[in-house]
């Protein structure tokens, strides 16, 4: 196991974590919106997050979406997408069997090879709810920032073509730079 | 994949989310207490979240609890129940597959088809635990608000006569509208 | 089902969640810092947990992580402990199907019998990503304060000897007045 041993320094640390100096420890407004990590890539857990995510933007709060491990999956475009530079058998590999954007997702429970999230779809076209992209689209018209976890990017050989427009790269200093400003923190 | 394309207006959403214009964006006095989406319908995440719950509610903190998707599942009452007004066979299907209230729900990880299940309620009896129905009448008897999302409720097909008492129905502008003067946030 | 009749009266609820009279409803200071809870026990969740840690750790922030249920076999030491006193049955069934340790976990998803796990920590080890366990050491060091649910442990059969140095030994009382004093809080 050889991930067990790494060595990395704390000047490592603070680099990968995306710490700059320039990050205060702590805000001096008042904090107030929401930010949350999104980790998981299902389309239940996806939807929740843009409803969420949607509601504080239309009470003109600010708001913050950390995509980061399999949420990641969720700004990825639909179809394969040429990348410049090589991509590892392993990264091809992961690229290749996580679902590429929200309409790839599926439901965390009851999925049924499929069919489950058939069904959830076509309640949710039946009942007016809105889809997970027309969500997303809604979330970034109201000004909701969405932000990409550079450090799963890199694990995951994921490039910044391969992921939808008019989103932040970042690592977790910047999420928690703006929990600490935030009044809501979620984790989904 | 007609859910991905539903069109749907701003002003339907702000409806769909339950924002009336009353919700003030921002709360005046100070942030107090826990609000907490519970998402999940398994045993062991609703145990969680009822004994965090409860452990707030009795340091004199104001608790609400948002139920949302399988989360609902937890305010569903024992058995079948007669509803008013016709059910469609995908509801049905839904609400005969998704489990009946807290007796019913299965833990999240070594279920073990129910052994699992079985081997951590004897535990918990065992050990003077409160098991998760009594944690929830603790909680609400402490005054822990349960909110069941009703955009769930539609999608699902769940009626209110389906749920157990006691409970207030609403949507993701209340749960905001409440965190936003909470000072702890959860989503389980 | 026991579980569920279990009776249990209002002051055993306060003693069984750690709610001493000290603990006062609501902080006098400023709020600051990062508590969360660590409820699951798998690989990448863990990690994202310990790099959110050691991120607000590198801020100068307090953090405290609440490990309970699955999560508690984050803390446990590699190998069979001997405890003092006989576990039951169960208790031994449970400590032998549990993962032992942060080098012992698998990932959530994609974990293909191991190999998902194996590849990961593989790609972590090449793109200089810290470990979990040197990830959790760097937290410790750090001043990130470790809280092991000890109701967790109770019913799980765990001992204090099987778990790692360093950590505090508290129930979900702790916990909330902890994050009620915290400006972040996240359940993972």
């Amino acid at each position: 196991m050889s991930g067990a041993t790494a060595a990395t320094t704390g000047s490592d640390l603070h680099k990968d974590l995306g710490l700059a100096s320039e990050h205060p420890a702590a805000s001096e407004s008042a904090p107030s919106g929401l930010s949350m990590v999104v980790f998981s890539g299902e389309l239940d857990k996806a939807l929740a997050a843009m409803i969420i995510a949607n509601g504080a933007a239309s009470m003109d709060l600010p708001v913050n979406v950390f995509f980061t491990f399999w949420g990641l999956n969720i700004l990825r475009k639909g179809g394969p997408v040429h990348v410049q530079g090589k991509k590892t058998t392993t990264e091809k590999m992961f690229g290749s069997m996580m679902p590429r954007g929200p309409e790839h997702l599926h439901i965390s429970k009851m999925n049924m090879g499929g069919l489950g999230t058939r069904m959830i779809k076509k309640e949710m076209s039946k009942k007016h709810v809105m889809s997970l992209p027309a969500l997303m689209k809604s979330a970034q018209e109201q000004g909701v920032r969405f932000i990409a976890c550079t450090m799963s990017m890199d694990l995951m050989g994921i490039h910044k073509e391969e992921l939808i427009d008019g989103i932040t790269y970042a690592n977790v200093g910047t999420f928690i730079d703006a929990a600490d400003k935030s009044r809501m923190t979620l984790f989904i």
